[in-house]
């Protein structure tokens, strides 16, 4: 029982706008209805007493139905969702379009439909759906050409057409569905009501869809996390490319997140990504009927050397990796297999093998420990009957419970073993790279379920100091903060040098007797971006040189631009760049996933070579931790080249803490610590930058 | 006319060791000539006096033939081969397994069976060959369940196996081939032999293989080169991986050639690579029936929005772009198109378009210029028929003569259409990122034939000096040489900071008085490898130092090493590393394609990054330039980050005359300058490492 079991199972269904008008969308919803569903149907149109041999209603409030698919022309469609309101409907899907992805009229529309489905509380589709379906009812409540047949997978997608040509390849390829529901403009419910939704449905094994926008990305992260404990979640998010990106928003006119927040918020929510059509269904199908692995290695067992080679390479590229065999294991290959055969793996039984020798070394491999999951790969030869391998290796699957996917090669000589096969849950593949693909995506989904989520840390900070900090951006003409905010660091518990801002020279000198050793220098100025170049900072003064170089510094900056806003000039202990490596730990404000935190080391390896990672805040100190392992300079970081390794843990909480604050302020729109300077030691944050809405304060 | 049309067409084939005896090899063989083949068949074997039908001669001398076929027990194989050259025949299929592959005994058989070959002059297959085909005149002289159908492919493979499959999944496909090779153990006929073949058949429109590895790498390289100007070549070169590389070895026993040397060998032959079979065929088709697009932007026509955000990720994956269109053509679209369709690509003419809509919208895009290639992208709706859509997408693919790919999807609904579409060489795919990726490599083939390839340029060096200090290695225990090897730089004019190699503290001060500045002082000895470790390298030392400077890093090295062979201590002018970067410039010798040049940035860049790439001796300049700039650090030479460039010029030129140096010793089995320190003024070699093989001298 999910939370859209209504949805999905209604007992009466009210078509408003049905007729049966030749080439019409009501027509053909009433005509899918009419095909299979188990309910009831009531054509609601006050033209007429019948539509297609059922009674028809004038008013919705007659029709006594719990579940309402709105075909009406759009400007009519408003009134009549009001209606079936009144009459008490919950379930209503909106085919009608000319909604928010026509703009102007049509998205103003779009707003009062959302008002009205709040007011009573309705969970509804659309507008501008294809319509859904449930098999386990019969009900096709769409306009599309196809009903689908009965499966473990649901599917929703934000392209209507998309549905039609999957339905229409699924029928002929026996790859069936559980619920289909076409997106539309998601007004109400959207991709995280679903995913929610299928979670808790006991039919639905695998959800899989197309989207091209998450709409609320944090929701859609914690609930998919919960989901993909049970059930895998396989999606193509379009739009990945700049290209992409742009043709999506130009197709539903979202404005789309970054390419980095859905990659890294569909990874934190647990969803296996399809980059292509193919990909989705293989790792679907795979997902559907086959157990996890219990680890990642995969036993290849084949009649032909190149294949097996090919299929190598394949795993090569995968997440996978080719099991080494028990000696024991071994020593049953070498009794069985012929002497030109090859034991290791790939295990190449040779182009002779018949039925029985592929059956005995899969069940061979299969019963190692130290195998996950295994392939059949098999050349045509004279001597191998096709349908008997297949039911031979579908009974070796099943007597060890282990995954197994079959690559038998071949044209039509295949089709009779690959329906044994596919009937069986074992999809075939003529390239040895799509079989290894699907296998991987089941070992990439068991290591989403053995992930533990935790809770971010709550540090004890000063939230107050903080606000107070953020709100001088009120009484400033831009929303940027320099260094003159480092007191943000402080209240959020994240460390830096000593430094103080100063307004005299008298002031400064007195500050820089505090600070151990020579101090760096610093003009405080909103309007002044590039303070190096002008010769706004001084690095090394020592406390004879203060008074004069304070001078210097304000004197340059007046000359560089006379009417700057000058807060003072920063003074601040030397940070140690020998020893230290320089790190940007930075945030910017996504518009559908939000605080998006970036780490990755400073310099070129941003600049230059992009070397960054992402996650969507707030994170969870398990996060942190991915994020300083998985950039490709993490090596620098434990010490490459025999340098001592740097604070790890340091960068580690500096991230969680920055994202609790971020969290904690949605008025912080951008935030970067540019350098965090990592030392054996400990970090230190020598410079910050951040815009603030002040609005949002 | 090619090389091999001999064997490709004979007129009498002898196979000997026929026999009709079910399940042998030797019955397969004739059947299969039987079946098909134009010209003659002469049975060879003393016990029969027919053989299925043709009457049996007792020795190949009987026969008459101008090719055989060996089907014989490796025993008598020898013989029947060199009876075969005694009676004059040229073209010779070796069957016979139990050769190179077995190891032992059956390597040194297959050693002599090179020596028969080259005694007679014969254009020898396999051994352990499936054999080989010809649908020109019907001869299939292999073992195979399957003949070829005709068609413009000439397809080789390392793999008997899988060319049973590739036929039988092709014959069902119905696509053709010219020519099919079996290479078997490549013993006398190589990949080469066959790309140079096929490259001058007229009847031959693409060259397709699947191989595990190269025999002969530079000459592959250069004949690959001249027959891709007119002949494309795409293949599957299995052992990418290292799981794969290490099954490629025990599949075939051949020793791998690393994986850089192939990837940088086939990109510098103008093979376009294959990761997958379905890859392999998706571009083996487009190109053998489609013309070559004058540039890389793609037109999308499509009446569904979410597919045409698919497939412009899909472009965005590839080396295409979504074309930008005249303002005329976006006029047209605007005219043609319903208000609420896209007019900018991809064009989105809406889910009620028909077979007209969709003619219309393809000959406006394919009309402008700025278009060199477009895709058909339909989903399956109540108003179009694919039929007639896959007629009009025919048509204009011939009126405008630029390539065009489908993705009509669906599933058997599409069955007729894509039958037209393929008659007219239009491969029809479901998933949008495969009809991309076949439009992809017909822009990758238009690269290539635009190439030139110049000849390395050949720099005025001194060899004799360079060979002599190379044979200095003959008198040492190692085969290592380090900074005393300098000289050799001077020989091939590649520069490096004044040094000298000194043996007195007395000498050491003469050198440092001539050079400018203070001086850098290295201990050089085979046996110290890490010289800065035990202190045996100083740097910036002025005159007053050096006496005790020679004094103290020599007592180091005797400490460290009594038995240490010091060949005395350098003395070298320091280089500017402030201003200048360092690079190492490095060569090893792979076994398949010889020496390998490699290029990178020196430091983390090479050793953590991996920021690498490699190019096959001798470079021509366009080549070494490729070099400095497909690395990932490549900005960091330009200049990023406010630093002036550095003198790239100075480091093409040593990747060049480094080349040069390794290409004109054989003897040089690794060299190393590490750092190549450019600055914007030169470059500077400032250490350098090599191993010589004194035998190769």
């Amino acid at each position: 029982m999910g939370t859209l079991t209504e949805l999905f199972a209604p007992e009466r269904i009210a078509v408003i706008g049905a007729t049966a008008r030749e080439g019409s969308i009501g027509r053909a919803v009433m005509s899918n209805l009419k095909s299979d569903y188990n309910g009831e149907i009531v054509p609601v149109n006050p033209n007429y007493e019948e539509v297609m041999g059922f009674s028809c209603v004038g008013e919705i409030g007659e029709a006594a139905a719990d579940m309402a698919v709105i075909v009406v022309p759009p400007k009519i469609a408003l009134p009549a969702v009001e209606q079936a309101g009144e009459a008490g409907i919950k379930s209503v899907v909106v085919i009608t379009a000319g909604f928010g992805e026509t703009g102007g009229d049509g998205a103003s529309r779009e707003q009062e439909l959302k008002e009205i489905a709040a007011d009573y509380e309705m969970n509804l589709v659309g507008p501008n759906s294809l319509g859904i379906m449930s098999t386990s009812n019969g009900m096709n409540a769409t306009f599309g050409p196809e009903n689908a047949i009965p499966g473990e997978l649901s599917f929703m997608s934000q392209s209507g057409a998309f549905i039609t040509a999957v339905l229409d390849w699924a029928n002929d390829e026996g790859v069936g569905f559980k619920d289909v529901a076409s997106l539309g403009n998601k007004a109400v419910l959207d991709e995280t009501d679903f995913v929610e939704h299928w979670g808790q449905d006991d039919e639905t094994d695998v959800i899989i869809g197309y989207l091209e926008g998450i709409s609320k990305g944090r929701d859609f992260i914690d609930t998919a996390r919960e989901v993909t404990q049970d059930t895998p979640i396989v999606l193509v998010k379009s739009g990945r490319t700049d290209a992409g990106a742009q043709a999506a928003s130009s197709h539903t006119g979202t404005i789309a997140g970054s390419e980095q927040a859905y990659e890294a918020g569909l990874d934190q929510a647990g969803v296996l990504r399809a980059e292509s059509v193919q990909d989705l269904f293989d790792a679907a199908q795979m997902l559907a009927n086959q157990p996890v692995p219990e680890n990642n290695d995969v036993a290849v067992i084949t009649n032909a050397g190149g294949p097996g080679v090919m299929s190598t390479d394949a795993v090569g590229d995968s997440g996978l990796e080719m099991a080494t065999f028990d000696q024991e294991t071994l020593d049953e290959f070498a009794e069985q297999l012929p002497p030109e055969g090859n034991i290791y793996n790939p295990v190449d039984i040779v182009g002779d093998a018949d039925v029985e020798r592929f059956r005995d070394a899969l069940d061979i491999a299969l019963a190692d420990d130290n195998v996950g999951s295994a392939m059949v790969l098999s050349c045509p030869t004279a001597v191998l009957d096709y349908e008997q391998l297949a039911a031979e290796t579908v009974k070796m699957r099943e007597k060890h419970g282990k995954p197994v996917a079959a690559c038998f090669m071949g044209g039509e000589s295949v089709d009779a073993s690959a329906e044994i096969l596919s009937d069986a849950g074992i999809p075939n593949y003529f390239d040895p790279s799509r079989a290894i693909g699907a296998l991987d995506s089941l070992w990439e989904y068991r290591q989403i379920q053995r992930r533990s989520y935790d809770e971010p840390a709550e540090f004890d900070v000063d939230r107050e100091a903080a606000r107070e900090i953020l709100e001088r951006v009120e009484e400033r003409e831009d929303n940027r903060l320099g260094v003159e905010a480092m007191g943000l660091l402080e209240a959020y518990g994240i460390p830096m040098p000593e430094s103080d801002i100063v307004e005299s020279p008298d002031a400064a000198l007195e500050v820089a007797k505090r600070i151990d050793g020579d101090v760096v220098m610093k003009i405080v100025s909103p309007d002044i971006l590039h303070k190096s170049d002008i010769g706004g900072v001084k690095v090394g003064v020592s406390n004879d040189e203060i008074e004069d170089a304070f001078e210097d510094i304000v004197t340059r900056a007046r000359n560089y631009q006379p009417d700057a806003n000058l807060l003072g000039v920063q003074i601040q202990e030397m940070a140690d760049l020998d020893s230290g490596t320089e790190t940007i730990v930075g945030m910017n404000r996504d518009p559908q996933f939000g605080p998006l935190m970036m780490f990755g080391l400073g310099g070129i390896f941003v600049e230059v070579l992009e070397d960054t990672t992402f996650r969507v805040a707030p994170v969870s100190e398990a996060e942190a931790r991915e994020m300083t392992e998985e950039i490709k300079t993490a090596p620098l970081l434990r010490g490459a080249r025999g340098r001592d390794p740097a604070d790890i843990e340091g960068i580690i909480e500096t991230i969680q803490r920055l994202s609790q604050l971020v969290a904690d302020f949605p008025a912080i729109m951008e935030f970067d610590i540019n350098p965090l300077v990592a030392t054996p030691d400990g970090v230190d944050a020598v410079d910050i930058r951040l815009t603030v809405d002040p609005e949002k304060l």
